[in-house]
C-alpha cells in the first residue's frame, strides 16, 4: 500500500458539509491500489469503541495516479469525529490525524478530555458556512449576450460610426455595431424558442470600448445600449419568459474614464480619490514602465483599491441596486481572482440580503477552491473542464482515459454543491468559437456541446454558435449574431434545441449522478450515465471517423430507449 | 521519483503571502527521493521563456514519509505564475497546474488571452488578505492565570463556605478557594521577577462554577473576583509593568444561568430569547436525550445560536467592550471550532478595529487550517506541538526522529507567520501539569520547557509549573498556587528565569530561524540551531540517563560560547 499516495485534509473539499445534515467525507489513495476503504465515525464527545460505524466508502473517482473515494454521513448532533481503514488482502491500515498504523488505530495524546485527541475532526456543521448554491443554478441552461454584437433595436442609440450588421461583418478591436437592449428585448422570443432559462450578460455599464470592460459608470447602463429603465424592463421581459439575468461586475479595476481616475490623472496625489487606486507614485506614467496598478499590463484599466472604505461602498452600492432595485439574478465576476477575498466576503453578504437566490459567479480560469468556501462565490466559470472537453472532443488531443482523468479531478476538486452550479462553458468572448476550435466539424462541435449539456454543472451557450457561427480569437469571435435565416444553421439550432429540451425534461440530465461507462486508452470514444431515481441515461460519444462497438458493464437492469441518435 | 508523494495545493499552506511583498511557496516530494527542486516563477500576464526566473527551492523539514522544500519570492507587480522542476539523476520532471511532464513543461489550454493557462497561480496580493499577527506576540512569554486558584487578594469577596489556601489543599469540581483579581495585581512583581510579559486568563466573566466557563453575564467581572474597575486597574497595572492581558472568550456556549437561557427554560418557545440557543423542540429537556445542542452533552452548556442577529450583536459588542473600554490585549477563543466561520470574521474585523495590535487565538486540538487564512484568527493553541514535546521529553514514547518528523510536519502545516505566534502550552487547566506528565522527574520536565522556550512560537507557562507544582487531569491541576516559598522549588523558579531573561535577550530564540542538526532514529537525545543575523544557538538535549557524545555537522562558522549547562 502506497501511504505516500494518500491523502485527506480535514475542512476541505475532502470534508465538507453538502448540506445542513450531511458532511462528504473522501480520501485519496494510489490508482488500483487497496480493495476497500472504510469510513470509521462517531461523535466527538462519544468517541468509543461501541459507539462508532464502520462504513465502506465508494470509489467515485480516478485519474492518472489516484483512485477517490466518497461517503456521506449524518451526524446526528452535527459533529464527527473519523478516521479510514484501508483493506487490502490481508493487511488493515488506520490512517488518522496522527499518521498511518497498521493493525489498530493511533489515539494518543494527553490532556482530551472529552474528544479522541489523534482523529480527524469535523468539528461542527453550523448551517451559516453550509456552501447552498440557489436551486434555480442546477437547472438553468445560460446564454451569453456581447450586447454590442448581439441585436440592434433601437438606431437611434448607435455609436457614432456604427458599421453595418451583415453576415460577414468583421469585428475589430474598436469597431462598434449598434447592439443594445432593445434588440435582446427584441429577441427573447427567440431566445425562448431556443429554450434557454438564463442570460449571462457582458457588461452593459457605460464604458469607452466595445466590450465595455471598461467602466465609466457602473450605476448607469450605457447609452448606446439603452438606459436603467430599460434594463429594469429587459430583466422583468426575461422573467415574464422565465429567463434569468446574470450580469458582469468589473470590479477589479475601472475605466480610463471613469471619472475617479481622470480626477486623480488630473490632481494626482491632491485628487481627493488619490487612494482609489494602487498608485505607486504621482504624477502616473505609463513610460517606462507604468507606476500604478492595473489588469494586466492595460495602463487604461486602473486596478480598483477595493480595501478603501469608500471604493467598497460604491461597490457594494453597484452590487446591491442591480439586484433589488432592477431585478437581476446574479453576477459574473471579472478578474475575480485578483480582487481582496475580504471585498467578496462582504460582497456576498450584501448580494445575498438583496436577494437570496442571487447566483455568484467567479471568474477564475484555475484551481478556485479559496473562493469556494461558502464565504465568497458559490461557483467559478469552470475552465478546466473546457479545456478538457475541447482537448478530447473537438482536438483529439487526449484520449478517453486522460479525459475521464480530468473530468474526474474537477470534480473533487470542489464540494459537490460547487459541481452542481458549476459555470460549464465552451467558449466564450475571450476564446475562440467552438465550431473554429472544432476546425469547422459540425459533428465534433455537437459532441463537445452534447457532453456540455449533459454534464454536471450548468452549461452556457455562447450566443450564435447554435447557428453556427464561427470565429477565432478576441475580437474575430465577437461578430454581430447572425439573424437572416438563410446565413444560420438551422441544422444546428434544432440540435441545440432538443438538447436543451432534454436537459430540461430530465432531472437525471441535471443533477443526477454522473458515472462513466468506458474510458479506455487509446481510444476516442466514451460512454457515461446520468441518474437520478426515476431514470438512467447512457450517453456513447464516439469523436473518431471509425464505427466502433464496443460493450459496457455494470449497467442498471431495466428497459433503455433510444431518446437521441446522432448520425 | 514517486509522483504521487508529490503535492502542491495553490493558495493554502504551501503558497501564501508571508507579508504584504513575499509570497512563500512550498512543495512536497517522497522523502530523499530527489536531488533538486526549483520554482520556476513570473509575472502571470508576462510568463515568457525569457521573463521567467528558475530558482533553486531548499529543504525545510522532512518527517517518516515526505521532505518539504520552501522559497519565497518577491514578485514585483504581486502577482505570480509558477511551476516546479524536480531533478533526479539526469531526469527533469516539470510540475503545474495541468499535471507531470517529463523534459518540458506543459502549457495547454485554449483562449488564455494574458495567462499561462497550464500554469499555477498566486493571482494577486492584496494586503487585506495578509495574514498578519501583531509584532508583540512574537516577544511574548505568556502565563495562565486561572483565576480561583492564583491568590486571594480580598478576602472580602470570599464565596461561601471557601476553603483553605494551603499547600496541600484538595481541588475539586465543586469547591472554591477565593482567587481573586486583586490577588492578581497583588502578584504582579512576582510574575514580573519570573520574567513573563503577557496572562492568558481563564474566564473572569460572572458565571456560576469555581473555572467560569458557564458564564452567567459577559459584561460583568465575577463578583467573586471583583468588578469591573478593577479589572481595568489589574489591566492598567500590569501594562505599567510591560505585561500583557489575553481573556478567555466562551462564545460557544453560556452558562445555565445565562438569563436568556432562564428565560427559554422558564418561557419555553414564547421567550424572546426562544433563538437564541439551538432547541430541536420545546420544553427543554435533558432525558431520554438531550433536545437542544449542548457544549459536548454537558445539559448545562448550551451551544448559543451565533448566526441570530441579537447573539451577534451582544457578543461583538462583549468582544469589543473589554478591549476598547478595559484595554484588554487579546482574546483566547473557547471551543473556537464549533463556533460558525462567519462569526468569527466578523468577531474579528470587530475587535482589530477596536485594536489591530489584540491577539485572536483560537483554542483548537486539531489542524486548524481552515481558521489560519487571515480572515479568522492569528494562531491557534499549538496542541500537536504540546503532544509531540511531551512525548518525547516527558514520556519518552517516541524517539528523536519521530519527534523531528512531527514538529517539522506542524512548521510545514501552517503558514511561516502563524508558526512564529503560534501559542505553545505544554499543560493547562485541561491537561494534567507537566511535572506530572513527567512521572515527578524535574529533569524531564526542565528538558520540556528549555525545548518550549527556545523553538518557533509564542510559549505560555501554566501557573505554579515554575515552582514545582504538579496535578493530574481536571480537577487536580488546578490545585492553589503555592505561595509559601518553602513550598516552592526555587531552583526551577530560577531555571524559568533564565530561561525567559534569555529568551527576552536574543532575538534569534524568538523568531530565528530553527534548525533540526541532529535527531536520529532510536535515540532519546536532540540537537536543533536558532539562528539570526547576529547570533546563532546550538541547543542539545538529552532526555536518556546516559552520557552520550554526538556530532554535529554543517554548523555555522564562528566561534560559540556555553550560554547555559544543565547537569
Amino acid at each position: 500500500m502506497l501511504l505516500e499516495a494518500i491523502h485527506h485534509q480535514p475542512k476541505s473539499h475532502y470534508a465538507y458539509a453538502y448540506d445542513r445534515e450531511t458532511v462528504h467525507i473522501r480520501v485519496r489513495t494510489k490508482r488500483d491500489d487497496v480493495d476497500h476503504v472504510h469510513l470509521i465515525w462517531g461523535d466527538k464527545y462519544n468517541f468509543q469503541p461501541e459507539t462508532i460505524t464502520t462504513q465502506e466508502m465508494k470509489k467515485v473517482a480516478s485519474d492518472r495516479l489516484f483512485d477517490y473515494y466518497e461517503t456521506e454521513v449524518k451526524p446526528p448532533f452535527r459533529r464527527l469525529a473519523y478516521a479510514f481503514r484501508f483493506d487490502k488482502d490481508e493487511k488493515q491500515v488506520y490512517y488518522n490525524e496522527l499518521g498511518f498504523k497498521e493493525g489498530s488505530m493511533n489515539s494518543s495524546g494527553i490532556g482530551m478530555l472529552w474528544s479522541p485527541s489523534g482523529m480527524f475532526e469535523f468539528p461542527f456543521l453550523n448551517p451559516v458556512d453550509v456552501n447552498e448554491p440557489p436551486e434555480w443554478v442546477k437547472d438553468a441552461i445560460f446564454y451569453q449576450i456581447f450586447p454590442e454584437r448581439f441585436a440592434n433595436g433601437d438606431p437611434s442609440l448607435n455609436p457614432e460610426g456604427v458599421e453595418a450588421w451583415t453576415s460577414d461583418a468583421e469585428p475589430k478591436r474598436d469597431n462598434f455595431f449598434g447592439g443594445d437592449l432593445q434588440g435582446v428585448i427584441d429577441h427573447l422570443d427567440y431566445l425562448q424558442e431556443l429554450g434557454i432559462n438564463a442570460i449571462y450578460f457582458c457588461p452593459i455599464f457605460e464604458a469607452f470600448s466595445n466590450h465595455k470592460y471598461d467602466t465609466i459608470d457602473y450605476m448607469r447602463v450605457d447609452p448606446h445600449f439603452g438606459d436603467n429603465e430599460l434594463a429594469k424592463k429587459m430583466v422583468a421581459e426575461a422573467h415574464k419568459r422565465g429567463i434569468r439575468v446574470m450580469l458582469d461586475a468589473v470590479f477589479n479595476h475601472s475605466g480610463y474614464y471613469f471619472p475617479p481616475f481622470q480626477d486623480v490623472l488630473k490632481n494626482g496625489e491632491k485628487s481627493r480619490f488619490a487612494d482609489w487606486f494602487h498608485v505607486r507614485e504621482f504624477p502616473l506614467k505609463t513610460e517606462p514602465e507604468l507606476n500604478y496598478d492595473t489588469f494586466g499590463f492595460v495602463a487604461s484599466m486602473p486596478k480598483l483599491n477595493t480595501e478603501h472604505p469608500e471604493v467598497k461602498a460604491y461597490l457594494l452600492e453597484v452590487a446591491r441596486y442591480w439586484i433589488e432595485d432592477i431585478g437581476c439574478d446574479g453576477w459574473r465576476l471579472d478578474v475575480a481572482n485578483e480582487v481582496d477575498h475580504q471585498f467578496w466576503r462582504e460582497f456576498r453578504q450584501v448580494v445575498k440580503k438583496a436577494n437570496p437566490e442571487a447566483y455568484i459567479l467567479g471568474e477564475i480560469w484555475h484551481n478556485s477552491n479559496a473562493w469556494l468556501q461558502g464565504d465568497q462565490f458559490d461557483a467559478v466559470m469552470n475552465y478546466p473542464v473546457t479545456n478538457s472537453i475541447l482537448d478530447f472532443f473537438a482536438k483529439g488531443e487526449i484520449d478517453a482515459n486522460q479525459f475521464m482523468g480530468r473530468i474526474q479531478e474537477m470534480q473533487i476538486a470542489y464540494p459537490q454543491q460547487v459541481n452542481e452550479v458549476s459555470f460549464n462553458l465552451l467558449d466564450s468572448h475571450d476564446t475562440p468559437r467552438l465550431l473554429t476550435v472544432a476546425d469547422g466539424s459540425k459533428e465534433l462541435m455537437k459532441l463537445a456541446a452534447l457532453f456540455q449539456l449533459t454534464f454536471t454543472g450548468t452549461p452556457c451557450i455562447y450566443y450564435g454558435d447554435e447557428v453556427g457561427m464561427d470565429g477565432d480569437h478576441d475580437p474575430d469571435c465577437r461578430k454581430p449574431m447572425v439573424w437572416d435565416e438563410s446565413d444560420q444553421d438551422r441544422d444546428l439550432f434544432t440540435f441545440y434545441q432538443q438538447m436543451i429540451q432534454l436537459r430540461k425534461q430530465y432531472r437525471a440530465l441535471r443533477d443526477g449522478r454522473f458515472r462513466f461507462l468506458s474510458a479506455q486508452e487509446g481510444t476516442a470514444y466514451t460512454a457515461y450515465e446520468r441518474s437520478d431515481d426515476k431514470n438512467t441515461f447512457i450517453i456513447a460519444l464516439n469523436s473518431s471517423d471509425e464505427n466502433v462497438q464496443f460493450s459496457l458493464c455494470d449497467l442498471k437492469d431495466g428497459t433503455y430507449e433510444r431518446v437521441l441518435i446522432d448520425g
